[in-house]
């Protein structure tokens, strides 16, 4: 199994304690809870330091946070807190400075972590609140920089604030929503919607399966690379594009493929799946075979595609960007190892067999 | 490769086309174009007959529903229509009655097809346009005995129409959305939304993944299977559960079945996946190998699960509902092949080694 840069998820989401309202106070409450904050899905991280040379959640407690849930629960103008789940045992994330803390949370198992988004309270505060924190940008660049081992709990966290930011309205009759269960539900305030008669998805978190494939030639030996008008000079990567309803993962890397490329493809193999928090989507990574080889591209969404050799893509998800400098900007780089476009690559490119 | 029995898709989507209006009228117009008719997600289908001994689509032909679409356009209840999609040259569903609008057909490749949802439309009228006309529940007992060759398109009309008739007003102002591109986008009719600046998932279909599994026992001869409620006496299958923003298929399957099981899974393998139109998910399959014997349920989702032989599952699976009801109910039996549980219970019970 690869474990992709967004899926290194070290909780344990407790699903099962988001309907338990006395749990969750008591979570809530506890001095060894950690919160993290976001304002417009841009998390307040801790700059790398010699320590972390990557950026890291900034966590704030209870006493630093409660008077900004105290003022959420007297005005209707709430701020949305999220349970993310709690530190497993055997993947405790240590934080030095809380050793005491630790030792006297008898009633959790491992600290419990929760996201508020801030983005309607003052910023001010909030920045007072650890003048070391910084606002991490939620766009592929910045979030590169992030620190592995916490990069699921920030896809979470994305995720799940930002269906929140634009779901507040019931899309079968257009009434007010509240959330519900821990964040992880939003109830119709409308009495006679049709939403609260049987179970609808218009109530739960949206999540947008996307495949991403890397389509291998007919020959073995090449592989095709597209890019996008908006991405950086040199670079190519996978083609990828939305699934729709009621079609198979192998047949949405097969209509996608064609849609972008005019290629054909028959076989598909799964290879891995990430998360991926722009705003919400699953990845879904496939190699893909070719059965045929003439390129037309779809100009709206792409800018080139190309049949690259082996021995190119290998230098070019080998070496990355710093190679593609080096040999002064000739050639082409691929997406870094935190892009599921990468891995599929790197599989293909280091494998000497067909796959 | 296996495909399921709602990814059997026979047609072309042509995605490329949506946006194109004058490809799109004179598609809605080709005398060869095929109508298919839902109300309230129930598609009307003929019945079973001696050459084909399931439901099929019943297709209507654009002289047949002119005057639906007419009163469409003038009034502002619109119906909603949606592009299936184009006949596969090498895949032509053959329909014996128009081999001569077929030969005349030049101008598109092969016929079109179309859905439009007639919940709103007097049932009366349309009865009249084929008195032999069945409308097929959407329930999962009707779905199984439709057609395997078509069962793609019926997934597809069902999961696109229910999303039109669910998602009518937007979710992030609340005001209402009217359709567009060929019934792939609803767009936000208040001009100041924040929906209309940039792309943003409000406005697509909704498509919801759901990790299904098969657990097998550490010992490699058991599996775990359960039941809920509502299933009928004696059928037992594969956990399942929706994924979750932030989390990658594996992890999905792990949790789902700790959840509902209390059972660790450590490897998770995909096996398949196949789009299901309740209304609107892909069901993403995988085994997964427990590292952890002893079951605990989630009795808000499952009434029961066990570990089960491989040789009672090999029964379960091969010989069907028949088999069960032959052995006077004793033992269990597992849903049919149309379901993705049977594939993956089917590939491991008839699998000698560990898969
Ligand atoms: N869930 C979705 N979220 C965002 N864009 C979508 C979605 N579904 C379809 N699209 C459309 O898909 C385009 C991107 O193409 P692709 O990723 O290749 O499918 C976007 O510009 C949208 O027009
Ligand atoms: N997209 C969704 N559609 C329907 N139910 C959902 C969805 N997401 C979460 N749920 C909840 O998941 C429950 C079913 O559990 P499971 O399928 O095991 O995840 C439902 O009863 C809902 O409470
Ligand atoms: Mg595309
Ligand atoms: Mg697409
Ligand atoms: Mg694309
Ligand atoms: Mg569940
Ligand atoms: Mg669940
Ligand atoms: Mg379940
Ligand atoms: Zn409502
Ligand atoms: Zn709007």
């Amino acid at each position: 199994e690869v474990v992709n840069f967004f899926g290194n998820y070290p909780l344990d989401r407790q699903a099962l304690r988001r309907t338990d309202q006395s749990w969750l106070e008591a979570a809530q409450k506890n001095p060894t809870t950690k919160y993290i904050l976001l304002s417009k899905q841009n998390a307040y991280t801790l700059p790398p330091s010699a320590d972390n040379r990557k950026y890291s959640l900034c966590t704030y407690r209870y006493s630093q946070v409660s008077h900004l849930l105290e003022n959420m629960s007297e005005s209707s103008n709430q701020l949305p807190i999220v349970l993310l789940g709690s530190e497993l045992q055997r993947n405790k994330i240590t934080d030095t400075k809380d050793e005491d803390l630790h030792q006297s949370s008898t009633d959790v198992e491992g600290c419990v972590w929760f996201a508020i988004d801030v983005t309607t309270a003052c910023s001010d505060e909030i920045e007072k609140l650890n003048p070391g924190a910084e606002l991490l940008g939620s766009n592929l660049i910045s979030l590169m920089g992030f620190d592995e081992g916490q990069a699921g709990i920030l896809a979470q966290a994305i995720s799940i604030l930002s269906w929140h930011d634009r779901y507040k309205f019931c899309p079968t009759c257009g009434s007010s929503t509240v959330m519900e269960e821990a964040g992880y539900k939003r109830k119709c305030e409308n009495e006679e919607c049709r939403s609260l008669r049987g179970v609808h998805n218009t109530s739960y978190p949206r999540l947008d399966p996307v495949a991403i494939m890397l389509v291998i030639h007919p020959d073995g030996d090449k592989c095709l690379l597209g890019r996008k008008k908006m991405f950086p000079k040199g670079m190519y990567s996978c083609l990828a594009g939305f699934m729709e309803p009621g079609e198979s993962i192998e047949d949405a890397v097969r209509r996608e493929v064609k849609e972008e490329s005019g290629i054909d493809v028959g076989l598909v193999r799964y290879h891995s799946s990430q998360p991926w928090p722009m705003p919400s989507q699953v990845m879904i990574g496939c190699h893909a075979w070719a059965t045929s080889t003439s390129i037309v591209i779809d100009e709206n969404e792409l800018q080139d595609a190309k049949w690259f050799s082996r021995q190119d893509v290998f230098e070019a998800v080998t070496q990355g960007h710093r190679g593609y400098t080096e040999r002064g900007g000739t050639g082409i780089f691929v997406p870094p190892r935190q892009a599921i476009a990468h891995q599929l690559i790197k599989t293909w490119a280091t494998t000497s067999a067909h796959l």
